[in-house]
């Protein structure tokens, strides 16, 4: 079975969310059949590279609110985060583009080290003082060897635009295509959706849903139903 | 939409039904929308890494064929080959273990490469004149860095014996699991299966209708049917 997860590193609710999805995975009895790909979604594409903000003043200007409510949001999503054993910085935290993360994780994906490099994101992101947008390539850098990628590997891609560009842009239009608006946006099998941080039930009842689901293979002859292959018994004489 | 195709390097009529399946999948509509994945499949997981032997003899020795009967497959295989202009050397060739080689080719899925270096062991095994077998680790590395790859992790990976074995080895599971007894084997968004090496006209039958059976995702909502989500316009307040 596969999951497909689309989310943002800016993307508060994607940070609770993979933690009450990894808990559910975590007890979920047919774990080591199930592959976990994440899927790039930006909340905020258009946003220059050199335009970073902290998060409060972005709340006001692009949303529109109140710094009263700006804060009482943080204050709330740190509760959330914190009941999910996740650190969460409601002051001061930076909000900016996440192009670059986002190509860095399809290289950490060739790896095997996607989930390892989110995680790494995330807590940088989320948790850690130093923000993850002011300090350019180095900073990400560090993080992409912090979750096991080779330091000259991931420098190479962040120097070049366009290395996973193509890749960044399929996943965002696939998420279009699926009926995404928001994100974490969860997706099994191609079969169920699941929008939002949900709790970890949820995901235990999506994934036991689709485990249930899954169907066995309708297979497709040609017209003389004959199969030209090779098994345990050697290969088929041709038919011509 | 995805293709997972399980196959041998020993196997001709993977060799053979690869030609076919890439040729209906040129002229599909929405190729640029179809991932293929090559998976592992052995014919002979139990033969010694240093156990080479020729075609003709292993045909002979392990399933009982005459040498007319073995030399008259052969030349079969070299036409039907032919008919999709792919080279065969019907005489001459080695059979051995591709355990290494199924490795080297989950190296190349990292890298996205698989698909060239399924090609370049291909046309080594069933074209050339130099044994893909008989000269160890330094003719795979040739052929890795022919499909693009690094030849130093080509390298690292085949002195590592464990490296990528789990990979190949969950692929020959679940070959099993969805009911492959022989390869080559096609499966289409893990719904349709195509078994063989049938004529292209099979396989573009097998794309259009897997295509048009895409079925929409169903949601699924946790109680509260709110989702903890950030979108365009923001994320959603807590509502703990």
């Amino acid at each position: 079975m596969r999951v497909e997860i689309w989310s943002d590193i800016a993307c508060p609710w994607c940070y609770v969310g993979k933690a009450r999805f990894d808990k559910a995975l975590a007890d979920f009895p047919h774990r080591d059949q199930v592959e976990v790909v994440h899927r790039s979604f930006e909340l905020d594409p258009h946003r220059a590279k050199d335009d970073i903000q902290p998060v409060l003043t972005m709340l006001t200007e692009k949303y529109g609110m109140s710094e009263a409510q700006a804060r009482a949001g943080e204050e709330n999503l740190g509760q959330q985060a914190a009941a999910e054993g996740l650190a969460y910085r409601t002051r001061g935290r930076d909000h900016g583009n996440t192009f670059d993360m986002h190509r860095l994780l399809h290289l950490a994906k060739e790896h095997g080290r996607q989930s390892e490099l989110l995680d790494a994101l995330y807590r940088a992101n989320f948790a850690e003082e130093r923000s993850v947008f002011a300090e350019g390539h180095e900073r990400l850098v560090e993080l992409a060897v912090s979750a096991g990628l080779d330091a000259d590997g991931a420098r190479e891609v962040l120097a070049d635009p366009d290395a996973y560009a193509d890749e960044v842009r399929a996943d965002e239009r696939e998420a279009a295509q699926l009926g995404a608006t928001g994100v974490p946006f969860f997706v099994l099998d191609r079969t169920y959706g699941v929008s939002g941080a949900q709790p970890a039930e949820v995901f235990t009842r999506a994934l036991t849903q689709a485990w249930g689901e899954r169907s066995p293979l309708t297979l497709l002859q040609g017209g003389d139903g004959d199969a030209d292959a090779c098994g345990p018994d050697g290969c088929a004489v041709p038919h011509s």
